[in-house]
């Protein structure tokens, strides 16, 4: 597992001009954008250069090269040390982009965005995440390895670097993910701590007194205290120490100063997030011995960083490797590609359907986390890419299947994670499994506490990843846990976050088919707002059934063919919605029922099928769910009504809540005969 | 500092049997409502024992005694033990409650909560948070101390005891409040870890396999490690050994089974979450020779747990000092008291009359946050129990002002926490602050970051706690730090969360009510939400500037008295709308433009005021705000048009971005005009 490059020439004798390159490109990145953060870059840049010089392999001519060492930037707002970096080992990042950081359109805006530029594996910037991702990718390199390796042939054998800085640190999550990341072994996982003391406020030990290195140890983790992060000695050692041990993590501790170099700001909080100025600049220049002009880098500089060479050996060795594994290993080397471009397995079709039909003939109530879980028994053997758990609620989530095998231990990798209680780690680690590649995974929770790993719900949606979030206990439904675990704002909210798919299912059907959609769905997350208690199935015709994956369709009318008024009811309150329309149909209304398991979707349909499921001229109408009613204006509009629930709920059982909130078949149908 | 008190008759022989009062309760009650968690009751029963009957100062006829000890259930599922022990004590809680434990309107909700249950001081179910309440106790503990005491008057002088489980050490929060604890010495807090090996999903050694001794003492607490839970002597002389530390917090870990005394489902998580049943309570009855039945505790039980009699003395003892602290210190008493009552100080009318009026004269453009900063300069020194501080961020918040003192070394208490990039902690300490009484707490971050305390903004609104969140960086205006950083749907989703209100002013004038009416709202949280940008002052007669306290309100009227549209704009966009507005008027247009820079407030209006700025009859409405549209239908419904933003941000100057995301003055009158 040692590994260490031989340095050439100009490179070995001047690491120092290296790293000053990168300064100096981040200082006047910052300086002409007049915005974003020199000092991280000026700290960092001994480390940046040691590990990109002598330990990551990559290819800077194929970011996507399956078994490339994956390197994440935790402390984001240093981003321009990560796009100094890629230019100058060769990326496809011009010096021009680096003159347009923080522009619109330029592929350097001013966080880390993956998809946005070359190399980049995350988009980072909220504290801490960073970190929660990289754990998540060193465990999809462990699964992986152990499904796909044989003896001979570690096509799946890389690293997973990682800085970070105090602020993640502080942040909870970093705790949630370290002591994970323990327990799972994931050996290959380095983390270089870059201890300068300071954070926006100041010196840290106002408010930041950890002994850092004896907490990770206490987390199990193999820690390199004291390290010079200006020496590149003392890294280099470092990194060959971290590299050795094949099941704790590494914690590298390396002292910095903070904007290093700079003669009136470095070592103080004023180089962290504002430029240095032209003066001090200019004065930065003189003291690194930096004569160069703005975004100038010497020949020499970029010679001793290109990776382009390297790169092209090291992916041809690996393609030759893999060539010799695919003709042993035929079947695995296939799946393994499949995996690697993200496609479901060819007969998902077949086994989403086999699971619709199951489902849809399915006569007695279920609760739709069952129903999920059925969904898990055929869903969870036939994707194997498929790698989940819950964050201590498995058998109230429902998440575990009788394929499920604990990654820890499973010989093949295995496909099951005890997240433990760590909502919010769980789903940033789940943000890494997804951008590692060859995994697919998915969460488990109460809808509740979706507020604990909210900032992972949004990045894994600001990143298209593929994250298939279930959150079971959905509505007041839940019962007698009372208001602290009755989401009332949750699914809204959900809904809310950009480019976020939120399903609730009324039935086993309808459960299903989100499973299918949301596996499907390749560019970004699903949640699946799942009940307690049980719900009647509802019939549908084949028409019906194929229109659940449109977001909203047409359940029943009682007057077929006749609309005086639509209620528009999602989850658990379908039910209600039917017998609240045979109510009003009794009173003379042709009521017609609207589930809509998914608005998302259902926005995202044709006008015209919008029209056709709710026509404008159709004004009367009354949403119902369990749940906030603002969110439903936007298809009720000012003249009509929501039946909903705008205060917290309490704790009973669920059928005396649902009478206590008013949420009734009589309330909702008076609404309609009332109009 | 060292206190234990001294048992006498029954109880002292008899501590077994008293704990098994506990134990009794709390499985006969779970039993009875068929939901609830026995395990957790029946494990720390001792502990609690030991607790509260020999250390534990506190008035069961007084729950509001100031100086009582705070006892907080964070493992809040247990909340049987609580109950047990509120009722064997003496509060205001009797065996019928018990009996209705978990049903609608009973005092025995499924988790504690505060306000429903005499002596519950916090509300508590979602792991981690009661831990950082107690945190926020404890210093509010020390900054009155220290506020207050004088020589021989240590007129507040209590301890804070914790309760916690393996899931709220699990959670990041438990990192982010025990780290900031031991900065800030708080050497009353004693937490007790019911270190039972068990979480939900089984034996927790498969995700959770911290060396937590070494974790804490890492952040620098006092640890004492291995104690016997079932032990009470072990478990005395613990507590007494954690009382003595005047600057350390104490973590004591106790080794407990759970569902101590059930033959068959002790040491195992089918004790955790759900009754025992009929037969295993039989069972369970006779292994821990409990002959009683259901409900059923014997009179001698009662008298030695009886706090009556000892809370009576302690109470007249602390009024005595009081008493005669009112005598020689009566302006510090009086001040003590007057924050007791949550009163704000007299002259705060006047106080916030003369910020308001500071502002409205302020003519130049001015961003939000400092207008909140220029608020806080006269708050701050007028309001001493204001106390409050950012996550890292305070020269962006602005929530630093000149007579800002830090709380870890102010002589005299404080107002200033530097809390440190721990958004989460942050908030809950707010709570557990604003919980304990005679502060106010505010806390800042950025906006987006929200998100990562998400739960504890909902706990606060839960709870009717005073807490004001200070949210800079409130749209795309930020700029340049891109979509990580700006928050889109942040906005609607805060408004969403019941009992929240959210301020997002449109200039310094609105800026300066926002926090008058924080401040006066003394049964919920307030979150406002500020730019960074500069923001034109808009003019107001006397009249408007009073309707801002409506939430919502005219501010421009193109043709006076005759209104053909309406725009309603919140914060940065209302001066886009006034432009807008002006623009659709020379197209003939009459255009009335309300703010509305706090929808909750304007909800809360009769229907007449409602009506009077939103006529129902004009239909013709837009809604600007640089945030997600969804949430606005509710005001311009299905024939109005919401210019909002409906993806992720980009990085890029905020003019910039402000074009390129469509938010312009040209295309709100388009608007008004095209329809």
């Amino acid at each position: 597992m040692l590994r260490a490059l031989p340095l050439t020439g100009f490179h070995a004798m001047n690491r120092t001009e290296c790293a000053n390159a990168i300064r100096a490109l981040a200082m006047d990145a910052v300086q002409q954008a007049n915005s974003g953060h020199p000092g991280m870059p000026m700290g960092m840049a001994d480390i940046a250069e040691v590990l990109w010089n002598d330990f990551l392999r990559h290819n800077p001519a194929n970011p996507g090269w399956p078994n490339r060492d994956r390197f994440v930037l935790s402390n984001g707002h240093g981003s321009m040390l990560h796009y100094a970096l890629l230019h100058l080992a060769g990326y496809d990042l011009s010096i021009e982009e680096l003159k347009r950081f923080r522009q619109l359109h330029s592929k350097t805006p001013g966080h880390p965005e993956v998809h946005e530029t070359p190399g980049i594996e995350t988009t980072t910037g909220p504290l801490g995440q960073g970190l929660a991702n990289a754990v998540g990718m060193a465990l999809a390199e462990k699964i992986l390895a152990k499904r796909f390796n044989r003896p001979g042939f570690d096509i799946v054998d890389h690293y997973t670097y990682v800085f970070l800085g105090d602020g993640c640190l502080m942040e909870g999550i970093s705790h949630e993910v370290a002591s994970l990341a323990a327990t799972l072994k994931l050996g290959k996982l380095i983390a270089i701590y870059d201890d300068n003391g300071i954070s926006i406020d100041g010196k840290v030990q106002g408010w930041f007194t950890d002994n850092t290195p004896d907490r990770f140890r206490a987390y199990g983790w193999e820690v390199i205290p004291d390290i010079d992060g200006h020496s590149p000695e003392a890294i280099k050692a470092a990194l060959v120490t971290a590299a050795a041990d094949p099941d704790r993590p590494t914690l590298i501790c390396c002292k910095t100063v903070i904007g290093f170099g700079s003669p009136n700001k470095q070592g103080s909080e004023s180089s962290h997030g504002a430029p240095l100025g032209k003066d001090e600049i200019a004065l930065t220049r003189e003291r690194l011995g930096w004569p160069h002009a703005a975004f100038d880098v010497p020949q020499a500089v970029y010679a001793a960083f290109d990776a382009r060479g390297k790169g092209a050996k090291w992916q041809s060795e690996w393609d030759a490797l893999f060539s010799n594994y695919r003709n042993q290993f035929a079947a695995d080397a296939a799946e393994f590609e499949r995996r690697q471009r993200g496609e479901l397995p060819a007969d998902f079709a077949a086994v989403a359907g086999a699971l619709i039909a199951e489902l849809v003939g399915e006569s007695a109530p279920m609760a739709s986390r069952k129903a999920s879980q059925r969904a898990l028994e055929r869903l969870v053997p036939a994707i194997p890419e498929l790698i989940g758990g819950s964050a201590d609620l498995a058998h109230s989530n429902y998440s575990i299947v009788k394929a499920s095998r604990d990654v820890n231990t499973a010989s093949d990798g295995g496909n099951y994670v005890y997240f433990g209680v760590r909502e919010f780690g769980m789903s940033a680690i789940a943000n890494g499994l997804a951008l590692h590649g060859g995994v697919i995974p998915f969460t488990a929770t109460f809808l509740v506490f979706s507020d604990y790993a909210r900032n992972a719900v949004r990045m894994s949606a600001l990143m298209n990843t593929r994250v298939v979030h279930v959150y079971t206990h959905d509505s007041i439904g839940l019962g007698e846990d009372g208001p602290t675990h009755q989401p009332i704002e949750h699914l809204a909210s959900l809904r809310l976050i950009p480019n976020n798919r939120v399903w609730r299912p009324c039935d086993a059907a309808e459960t299903a088919v989100a499973w299918k959609l949301a596996l499907e769905r390749a560019d970004g997350p699903t949640c699946l707002a799942l009940s307690r208690q049980n719900l009647a199935p509802q019939p549908r015709n084949a028409e019906q059934l194929a229109a659940v994956a449109r977001g909203g369709y047409v359940l029943l009318e009682t007057t077929p063919g006749k609309v005086d008024a639509i209620i528009i009811a999602t989850g658990s309150e379908v039910d209600l919605a039917v017998i609240a329309a045979r109510q009003a149909s009794q009173a003379g209304v042709a009521v017609r029922v609207v589930s809509m398991p998914c608005c998302e979707t259902f926005d995202a349909q044709s006008a015209e099928y919008r029209e056709s499921v709710l026509p404008n001229a159709v004004r009367k109408r009354v949403a119902v769910e369990a749940a906030r009613s603002d969110y439903w204006r936007k298809y009720v509009g000012l003249d009509g009504a929501v039946v909903g629930i705008d205060s917290f709920g309490a704790s009973a059982p669920d059928k005396a809540l649902y009478a206590h909130f008013g949420l009734t078949a009589e309330r909702v149908a008076a609404e309609l005969i009332g109009h």
